[in-house]
Parts: C-alpha cells; sequence; structure tokens
C-alpha cells in the first residue's frame, strides 16, 4: 500500500550551485547525503512536516543521475511514494503490468528503494521507498 | 513564507489513459477538475494527509501544458509550494531575484497561483499556490 509522497528529486548540475537557489525558494536550510552506493550526492529540504526535496547531483560519470542531464538537462527527475514493505510493494506493481528498474528493494539515501520505468507511468519515473529507521 | 510543498504536477495527453495507471499505482480514485480559465482538465489523487499529484490534460490547443507536451512529452511539469498570502510570496520571491511568470496570484483549480519561471530553479517549474476556501 502506498502511504504518502516521501519525496521528489530534482537533478542538478551541481550542489553548490543550486543550494542557495532552493534555500531561497524554501526558506529552510539542506541537509547533505551521499547515496550509500556513491552514484550520487543528495541535498534534501524538509517544509513543514511534509514531502521532502531532494536536489540530486551526479557523484560519478554515467550514473542513471548524469545520463538524465545529459539528456534532459536539469529538472524533476522522480516522484518517491512511501510503502511499508518495499518488495510486496515491487511485487504487486509488477503483477500489475508495471515494468520495474528493480525487482526488489535496494539501500537508497533514506530506506530500502526500487523503481518503475517512467514508460509505465506516463513518463514519471516512480520511486518506491520504505524509510530506513533513522526517520 | 513557504508551509509546505502543496501539489506535483503532471502533463499527459489524456486524462482518460492515464487516470486508470495512477490509480493502480496509488490506490486511489481521481477527482476531476477544469481549472477556472479552461485550458487544462485535472485529476488529483490525495494519498494519506500529504502532497497532492495532479494529472494536467490540455483542454484548449496552445496553452502552456500543451506547449510542454509539443516539447517534452508526458512527465512531470510543477511543484506547487503553498503560502499563505499569494501577492506577498510573489512580491518576495521577485525581490530575491527569481523570475517571475505571475507578478499576482490568478484563480487556479484549488486556489490563488502564479509562477516561477523555470530558469530561475534549476529547470523546475515552481508555482506558488494560496488554497482557497473549500480546501
Amino acid at each position: 500500500m502506498i502511504k504518502r509522497v516521501h519525496h521528489i528529486g530534482i537533478a542538478v548540475n551541481s550542489l553548490k550551485e543550486s543550494i542557495p537557489v532552493f534555500e531561497k525558494i524554501l526558506g529552510v536550510k539542506a541537509h547533505i547525503q551521499v547515496a550509500p552506493d556513491k552514484t550520487v550526492k543528495e541535498a534534501s529540504f524538509r517544509i513543514g512536516d511534509g514531502v521532502e526535496i531532494g536536489l540530486l547531483e551526479p557523484a560519478v560519470a554515467g550514473s542513471a543521475v548524469a545520463k538524465f542531464l545529459e539528456k534532459h538537462g536539469e529538472g524533476l527527475h522522480h516522484i518517491a511514494l512511501e510503502t511499508d514493505n518495499i518488495n510486496a510493494e515491487l511485487k504487486a506493481m509488477g503483477k500489475k503490468g508495471f515494468q520495474l528498474i528493480d525487482k526488489e528493494g535496494r539501500e537508497g539515501v533514506a530506506g530500502k528503494i526500487g523503481f518503475i520505468h517512467p514508460k509505465s507511468a506516463n513518463g514519471v519515473l516512480m520511486e518506491l521507498i520504505q524509510p530506513g529507521e533513522k526517520e
């Protein structure tokens, strides 16, 4: 079951340049993290008790975010939906006919994550996330 | 002051085709509305007490969403940030150097709205919204 929108991911060329922009828009300070697989650096903004906004800078060439930037330039990258059980939810999405990028959850910045291909969801890259205990 | 993320807008070619897809992903039913200026039809999904996801189908040729679809195809279109005072917030964003599409709030589907140009915000079209009393 999908509980809520967990965060919105935005692909950027440079955290250094984009963090001040989003701090000015959102009025809150960024919290910086590196993905466990070290492919991406992320700056998260939490406004009120709501959804987070995450800026994603590729940390290595050839990563998914690096390829996105080459093709599309900076901009909205994905929506992440929160679930209690990432593996059960991915399996259920597969059975419903959605094309999965990840068949099982893997470790992400803020919990276990898996992606549904944008071809299945009107061009939107959808992440499922089972938040870690730190949250 | 920005209070929270209010909704995420997704541009689609056809509500008829995309509503069943998002109902399957999100597990909730869509609520359909037409913008006061009649340029867009919107299907909104509310998950939990969180941010809404809105599918946007152009209702007239040449509208902003129609142009987006021609250029980019279907996909993530904008993020909307909630404020108590749309005109004061737009003015403040202008003073901070952001390029405004709307200098004053205008009537949208769910309240008074105004847009910041994506050129100012790392390729992200940002909407500000002061929700109407119905919400």
